[in-house]
């Protein structure tokens, strides 16, 4: 059930719009107090800790026991289409899953914040099948601007982990 | 502590707004894989899937161990005004907790999101005492057009299940 | 792994802007029916209950099992400057944490909703390094208008409890 080997994902860029208000650091902490069992299961930080300014802002994964956080995950490159966009933000999503021994067919809940609700069907023509047949259960709302860098979509997610 | 019954909930219609956008399944599957015990859950999917061109989009429920993630409800019907959405919104949520072994009463947490910040007292008019008298923590914001359909609010939860 | 002793936090003003729509009770309620174990987590309400014309309407902090749920902080005060909101939104997060068992060091996931987008920048720098070098996963949006009372930010959080 716990991740026996130290997980050190590669240099990721968070994106033009973000990676000029912060840098992303390389350094993988886990936290094997966990080993004490299932019984009182720790946090683990496995994903890629983002810094502003060489100080930790927050993590691209978390793991607490059979539960993996993954952060929200934006696409602010061109073109700033809805339908490419969701399918950098989904890739992103399905590489942090991954990397962290979780899946798209293990993910438990999404949160889809558009910038424009004018966007969700093109956003759903991405986004259908592929959390397989079995897909976890979705939140979406539109936040007019309110997706920081320049991404037409973030999500977010909640997965359960091996 | 797993559903040893197989659920299949009747059809049911997400919204007028959203009705028009995908179709609703009435395929239930279940993840029995988790019977290999509560050290290591498997995600179940419980609830309804609701599916946009025949495939799969998004569950209405998911389990995973003892807790319990529902998908977001809105309210897509006349009268378009805060207390009867909210009414619906709250009915609706109700249903599937106890479909699929919870109650309002196990919420852990909700995410309210309301169209318009005007409707907050009003929200607060129909929710309050709903969840019995040990509530859930609750986030409320308002995303001005945010909720997709013609729902004057929308809500998530988390809830704890036997 | 069970909070063995009755908590009972003191009188917490939720802000200006709210406590004109409500008011706060000083009941915390222990569902102590968890004592079952592990195999079978309850819901632990062990947060203050916010109410509503004296109905519960939400609850600070919702245990369940080793999952610690936090409900949404807000600043409702002057000064109307976003570090200064961040700041107190921050110190009520720690506040619940502490009080209810658990750390800013195991928080999970952080959920941030501001205001105005263009607060982003000056949220990080106060944000930054708050919960130790193991960061929790953050999604940040911005609602315009949305965040209720007066508060430039809002945030809500999920942790670990021992």
């Amino acid at each position: 059930m716990e991740n026996t080997t130290t997980r050190r994902a590669s240099f990721k860029k968070i994106g033009m719009g973000l990676a000029a208000l912060f840098g992303v650091g390389t350094v993988s902490a886990i936290d094997k107090k966990s080993s004490k069992g299932i019984v009182n299961p720790k946090k683990e930080v496995i994903g890629e800790i983002v810094t502003d300014q060489n100080v930790p802002l927050f993590s691209g994964a978390v793991k607490h026991g059979n539960t993996l956080y993954i952060a929200g995950k934006g696409a602010h490159v061109e073109p700033f289409e809805i339908k490419a966009h969701t399918e950098i933000v989904l890739q992103e999503l399905q590489k942090e899953l991954e990397r962290n021994g979780s899946s798209m067919e293990q993910v438990l809940k999404v949160n889809v914040y558009l910038a424009d609700l004018a966007d969700y069907k093109g956003m759903n023509e991405i986004f259908r099948g592929r959390f397989g047949k079995n897909p976890p259960v979705r939140t979406t709302v539109a936040t007019y601007g309110g997706v920081p860098g320049k991404s037409l979509v973030e999500m977010d997610c909640i997965a359960a982990v091996d």
